[in-house]
């Protein structure tokens, strides 16, 4: 089965075609045909794109001015004869899409098939999503238009899996009935990179599903961590939006809730304008004034002794440290962290400043191996006889979105 | 020297004298003369007193029209002869006074002998306290004109023990310019009780100050955690105001700062009141719909088997477990868990609870012990054998800031 899997947010669009079927799922043996982002829809679009075959990814421009032009070119780019991907020769060889959806509320605890019940469903999620759904939604509803209604359609949920916390987890201290009324509570996001990770680390290491506890770091642009208890996530650090929890790019992550109050009136904003500045301007590029990308600090602070570069790396650190303590004492400790995302997966002196405070339980590093685990390398980089293990491993939620579509079309349970 | 102690509310004042002076100090040989509280200034103002030879508190009622007929009544009370204080004959036996005062910003890291520039200091910090600062400058101003320039004024902050904060822990993820321009910060309050339970606990065990690695919770109406390291707080819950941190009676605690706006456009409030919302009517009492008293609580959630009440627990003490962990971690580990405040010092099936769950980093509670140690009695509540000891310790911050009030007129040095 030829899977689209779409990512469509505001203004961009990131797609991949994975072929897998059952078969291929239970031998690890899918297959990515082609992949590729559009930048900047609705303008002067940046288009990038490679196919399974081709060395590196191509960059072109081409006006698109909506979402249906964008899915649009990457469907006829898909077909073209010179694109080169044998297996899809025209629009019926995509057998089904697989649509990453950011907030599933309390109603999806798993992917599933989309029909108009479930578009429904996503449409009244809106109002926890004001950002994310509408462009989920029109990717949706763009895919059947040009594929047509024939072509089953999946909806793969951000905060689905973490949808098994506990109620003393996710509610927040608040007069309950704001949880009755508006469903304020924690949901949780990168609940498929979470996911994804905690199943690769029981497959790499033979372990049942019921039998791991491990600390998931997903930690790119957005970070986000979580316990995952035989299985199921127990606990994860973003709350109802994505700006709670970690220190991120340009997020603050925790705050003194009384901070947007006292900020609006000294600088004379709006709560909404205080929160998107929480969400955009702060974080890393907020504390450093530099960048909110961490090769970036790592190198101002490393070469230039940058002392606010070298501060957001520190506090960076510090605060994914205290959640690991945290989720350890929330499930009574743990197998492993897992490290995983953009900076996770590569930025190993990051990786060693978090774990240098937690040798007290029982994690030891092994900086060489730690040291060389970048580029997408997979593995164990705390020592032998660590009692608590460290691994990186690389998330790829678009396998996991394929394969979740590829489960709901078959009428297969989804194992989490 | 007999020390008036005063902590000055906006509505309420507490008092005590108590008698001390260097020897004692050294020989913990302080002599409480007095206590009491005057609530509801401004009105029928309910007056609660107790000398140390009373049997138990008297109540009665009285018009007090502001805080200087307070301070006024409570003076002419501690010099009656039918009070029977027989150290205090008249207003020349209260030889010095101690101010507990809120917020002392990064300036105030220590007690100080309050004079027009420390004053002027404790203004600037309005700003950070507007609740609470007014109310503590008008204790002092008041005291200083009943009882006369003369008598030594001592200003001890609830925020200076928290000073020794490093810069990864005092400081958000925000834009830099909003600590420099505004202060906006970690400052953490209770500081005095954190203070005085860490140094009640090295007294007892006989260890050094510098050899001091615990986790103080203060669990009373308000709630705070505090990582002390050598001595010095490393971290604490409470953030910019007291609003963060650990779930409270009637304080949310910690929360994703984007609910802020959301509640106030489904609910059409200002940020200005889902702020008040936030520290009146969430905590326990929030989620309970019922109480902010934890006794009540807990025979609700006992004898009645009311699911909310049982919530209410629940969330309280999981928070006050995943901040154990936290400190752990921001600590390297730790000697022991130290419970203080109302529910800290009283609620042994509270600290049970949040123990429970602990037993991964080797924290063993002995369930006897811990169950009768209540009603201001100070103990091991963990088993002999148990890595991470755990301790109840009765605050007593009044005495802390007699001690400091002492060690302010004398010139001495604090130990903190």
């Amino acid at each position: 089965m030829n899977v689209l899997v779409l990512n469509c947010g505001s203004s961009t669009i990131k797609f991949q075609v994975i072929a897998t079927d059952l078969e291929k799922i239970s031998a690890n043996a899918d297959e990515r045909l082609a992949r590729g982002a559009i930048e900047r829809i609705g303008g002067e679009a940046v288009i990038t794109r490679e196919t399974g075959a081709s060395a590196k990814p191509q960059k072109i421009a081409a006006q698109l001015r909506d979402a249906r032009a964008a899915v649009d070119f990457i469907l006829r780019w898909l077909c073209a004869p010179e694109t080169g991907i044998l297996q899809i020769a025209s629009l019926a060889d995509l057998h089904a899409v697989g649509h990453r959806v950011v907030h599933g509320g309390e109603r999806f605890t798993h992917s599933v098939l989309i029909d108009d019940e479930v578009l429904h469903g996503i449409e009244d999620c809106i109002d926890l999503a004001p950002l994310h759904n509408p462009a989920n939604i029109r990717g949706i509803r763009t895919a059947r238009e040009l594929l047509g209604a024939g072509v089953p359609q999946v909806a793969v949920f951000d905060t689905a899996f973490h949808q098994t916390l506990p109620d003393y987890a996710y509610l927040y201290a608040l007069p309950y009935q704001f949880y009755r009324r508006h469903r304020i509570r924690r949901y949780g996001f990168h609940g498929t990179s979470h996911r994804y990770v905690a199943y690769r680390y029981r497959q790499m290491l033979g372990i049942a599903r019921e039998a791991t506890k491990v600390i998931t770091l997903h930690l790119g642009n957005g970070c986000s961590a979580a316990a995952i208890c035989e299985g199921n996530s127990v606990d994860t650090s973003m709350g109802m939006t994505p700006l709670e929890g970690l220190v991120m790019g340009t997020r603050s992550g925790d705050l003194d809730p009384a901070i947007i109050d006292f900020l609006s009136e000294k600088e004379g904003l709006s709560a909404r304008e205080v929160e998107s500045m929480l969400n955009k301007q702060s974080g890393l590029i907020g504390i450093s004034g530099l960048t909110n990308d961490m090769r970036e600090l790592m190198a101002e602070a490393e070469e230039n002794q940058d002392r606010r570069a070298r501060l957001a790396i520190d506090i960076f650190c510090y605060r994914a440290r205290k959640y690991i303590g945290g989720y350890l004492s929330a499930m009574g400790g743990a197998d492993a962290v897992i490290f995983t995302g953009g900076i996770g997966e590569n930025a190993a002196e990051v990786r060693a400043k978090i774990c240098r405070g937690l040798e007290w339980c029982g994690l030891s590093l092994d900086d060489e191996i730690n040291r060389e685990m970048i580029g997408r390398r997979e593995g164990r980089i705390s020592t032998e006889d660590s009692r608590l293990a460290a691994y990186v491993i690389p998330t790829d939620e678009e396998l996991l979105i394929a394969r979740d579509t590829v489960r709901c079309v078959e009428g297969v349970k989804q194992r989490y």
